[in-house]
Order: C-alpha cells, then structure tokens, then sequence
C-alpha cells in the first residue's frame, strides 16, 4: 500500500562531541522517507528553495521516494544549526531560518490523494489539516508534533485529532499535552481527542505504545557511541510507517513489529550525521539487528 | 543457597501525591528482605534503638527473615522522612535522623559468615568492607551505593569493588562514579575496577544490566497509578538477589530472570506505602506479573 509525507526538508548544520557537518541533507520528511523506504516507496510533499542541491533530489529518487511533491520555492531553503553537549539529550538551537518553509502550504499531487497510509510530520496542525482535506480515505493517519504547536495551536492540533489514528509524540509533549504525568493516564487523554494508538518515543530510554486493548514497551537499542541524534524521532516514525505501510493488517503483533523496526531504523541513523548511515543500509543489517533487539529484552518462561 | 543482607532498617514517614504514612517500616534491609522472601530465607544484619517496635520484629520473622543479625542499640532507630512532587521522580527529604546507625558497626553472626549469597546495601563502603572481612567466600557479593559515597568515599568503595561481583547503581550514580555519560562506557569503568556485572537502574526507564559477555535492557513494568516509590530500588535488588540465591548457576539466563523477578517485586512496591504491599504478594502475583511483563516487551520474529 502507498505511503504518503508530508514535512520539512532542510540543510541542517549540526555540532556533535564527535564532529560537525555544514548544511547537510535533514528535515523530518528526509530522515522519515529514507528510513521508510527500507520496507516501501514514499511519495513525499515538501519545498526547498532554488539552491537546493540537485544531487540531494537525486539521492532522494535513486532512494525510491517519489519527489513529485517536492515544490522547489522562490528563496532559500530551510536552514537549521544546532549544537549537542557530551551527553547528546539536547540539542541547542544556534539558528533557525525557515527560509520558503515560512510559507509552506502542502499541495498533494493528484496522484496521491488516495494513498493509504499517510504521515505528516511535524509541521503547524493547521498545514497538516489541510493535507487531511486534499486526500480520500487513508486507512492510517498518522501524526506528530512538537512542543512549539501544543503551547501555540492546542485547538488547532485537537481538531487535527480528530482525524488521526496514531499519535506521535515524545514523552515530554505527550505530558505537556494531556496534562498528565503518568503516560498510561496521557495516552488515555489523547484517545479522547481522537487516536486510536499513542506512540510514545521516550528517546534513549526507548518506547512505549498504548492503545486501548493492549500496551507495549521497548527499550532503545543500546549504543556505545551515538553520533548525532538528529532525525532520529522522525527516522522512527519512518521505520514504523515504511513496515505498517506493507502490513495487509494493522493489529497488535504488526504494531510490535513496526516499533521494533522503528527502533532499529533509529539506532542506525544516530550512527552518522544527516542520513548518511541509512543510505549505506542494508537490509541484512536490518535483520541482523532486529535480532540482537529480540536478544536485548528477551527473558525466558 | 544462603542469602545474607546488610543496610538500614528505619522509621519512613512518607507523602506523596497519594496519600501520607507516619513512621512506617522502611530502610534498605527491609526492602530487601521482604522481596528476597518470596524466594528464599534472608538474613539481616542490621541496627535498630530501642524504640523499635516489636510488631516490625515480629512481621519480619514471621515473613522468613533471620534477625539473628539484628541488633538493638540504646537510642533511637533510624528516621527518614520525605516528600514527592507529582511526577513521583525525586524525593525531598524532610529531616535524616540516623540516631544509632550512626555508629552502626556492622556483626556478623558466626552462623551467617558462611553466606553463600552476601548483599552489601547502601551504606558507609568502609563498612561494607567491614562486613566482607567477617564472611568466608560468599559465591556472590552485590553491593549498592549512593552519590554519597561515590562524592565522598569514592577510594573506599574504589577498595570495596575490587571483591564485588555485581555492582547495582542508578544510572546517575554510575555515570557520577565513572566519569562517562554512555552507560556501557560506564559499565566498562566499572569492570575495570573489580565487578563483573553492572546493573543499572534507571527507575521509570527500567534496567540495564551489562557483563563483559552480554548485555540486557528491560523497560519498567508500567503502573498507572504508582503510589509511594520508596524502596523500589531495594526491592529490585531484594527480587534479584532472592531469586538469584536460589538458582544454581549465575548465567545469563538466570540473570535475566533475576533482573525481571527484581522489576516485578519493585513494580508491586510502589504500589502501596512501605512494605505492605510486598507483604500481601503472593507466588501467583508474582508469576501473573512475570507473564506480562514478558508479554509488554515482546516481538515476533
């Protein structure tokens, strides 16, 4: 089935403690489109502006995403600089420049109005409303969010709910948003607004996923030496959609298996800045982790 | 096997969101011990003043617990008393009365030197050594520590190491402790100075445990309501160390079950105030929860 996202591409500069890259290739529908399509084709809808980098909407095609949505704006694309201290938990924000992503309002080519499985990435939930207009009848929605949009268009972001299935949020945002600390009573809020599964992303401490008839919890892969954490939220949800987007069914064990493929997708990516360690991936690599992440959290009877 | 713990016994008196208790049976022995109960007999080596009450003596005999270790000084027994904010994250102690754990100096009986399983609670490393010199060749000794002792102490419990085989700390103490920010850096620091086995707590997050040979990730089993979370530490390791006492053998296999055995009691804990939860655990509790908790984290191929 087809996969539909909507998001931000960027060049993103990052500082980590173990080195630096200068205007890369970011942005959550780029981490998101290179992870998902480990398992399917992505039709992307985004902007950059004219001095994107050809040889990035190459990379991107050569990758199996569809950048037919792609709209190349008058301007400069979406610029982000950000710097990690030792303990790579927080990012430090040096610049922002929306450049054409100020303006961004998606446009769903024809040919994906009636994509099954859609995503929109963290954007402003009154764009991402729109999207929800231009498309049929998604068997998935999908969603996520960040802090800026709970504090800034809480109303708007309840409406947008209301449509979506699955929920992305991590463990800050999704307390921020119910006004609950415990994630079990925060996932019981969020299926009142709407969703039918929250997925909570709890970073290097791992995931939890709730929904009403089952509960699920994975520790993060665990890593001696992260890279560069940036995209990883965005390169889960990647990992979870690509695998669901292929599922004949959306029940609890496929659900497991998305999450744990979105966790494999994500110890991968923070492997190597922007999505230079996804574009080596193989799917052998996949499965070999997969694996040792049963391996992780297994206990016998 | 025999099972021999040292550490506090105290006076709790506790508020959370949930509710308060005055002068409640608590400290990190007694913990321990009502958790390695449920698998095996405990022997407590520990101090408490005359104004002890007798019913506590009495539930922990009548519970399994050895007191022959138990020794009541003229004074009066350790206090604690603290508070939870609503996120049930840290606690604010209110007053530390130590009374005669002041000079606790640690005795062990003749009949309990031979102690095949020995649990070294958090208390002064200097005493913890203290204790080592009155036992014989325990097959494992386990130890706890606090930021305390690692800011004030750290050559004592450095000394202390050098005869330990599992080395429990939560994940700030062991970052604290050595130096690193990656938790299996840290474990590494920590094999160097003597252990063989880290475990890592990590509260709500759950629990790492790394050897030089493997390595396992557990989340926490998730509560919707936890209550008091005082204890949980001890507990786990009173889980750990009851089911470990009873196994064997010390391989991986029976480490992981040991860790999840740990979570399970700990999960039970918090969801009443000081041990009483504990007290009315059953084996089927035990083994209802062990099925889910397998259950939470589990993946199919």
């Amino acid at each position: 089935m087809s996969l539909l996202v909507v998001g931000s591409i960027a060049l993103d500069s990052v500082k980590t403690p173990s080195g630096k890259v200068d205007e890369a290739l970011g942005g959550s529908a780029v981490y998101f489109s290179c992870a998902a399509t480990m398992f399917n084709k992505a039709r992307l809808v985004g902007v950059v502006g004219a001095d994107f980098p050809k040889r990035y909407i190459d990379l991107l095609k050569k990758r199996g995403v569809d950048t037919k949505g792609l709209k190349i704006g008058e301007g400069k694309t979406f610029r982000w600089k950000g710097e990690y201290s030792n303990d790579l938990n927080t990012a430090h924000t040096v610049y922002t420049h929306l450049n054409v992503f100020a303006d961004f309002k998606p446009e769903i080519p024809c040919e994906y109005r009636s994509s099954e499985n859609v995503f929109l990435a963290n954007i402003d939930p009154s764009l991402q409303l729109d999207v929800l207009k231009q498309v049929e009848k998604p068997r998935m929605i999908a969603c996520d969010t960040m802090n800026y949009w709970i504090d800034n268009k809480a109303g708007e972001l309840k409406k947008l709910l209301k449509h979506v299935h699955v929920f992305f949020s991590n463990d800050r945002e999704c307390r921020e948003f119910s006004g609950e600390h415990n994630l079990l009573k925060a996932a019981r809020y969020i299926f009142s607004c709407g969703p039918k599964i929250a997925i909570i992303k709890k970073g290097e401490h791992g995931v939890l996923c709730v929904s009403k008839d089952f509960i699920f919890s994975y520790p993060a892969y665990i890593l001696e030496d992260p890279f560069d954490p940036t995209g990883a939220g965005d390169t889960f949800a990647g990992g979870f959609m690509g695998y669901i987007s292929k599922a004949k069914r959306v029940n609890e064990k496929e659900l497991r298996r998305a999450c744990a493929f979105g966790t494999i997708l994500a110890s991968y990516a923070v492997e190597d800045f922007s999505v230079n360690r996804l574009l080596r991936l193989t799917s052998k690599d996949i499965r070999e982790r997969y694996a040792k992440f049963k391996k992780l959290m297994h206990i016998c009877d």
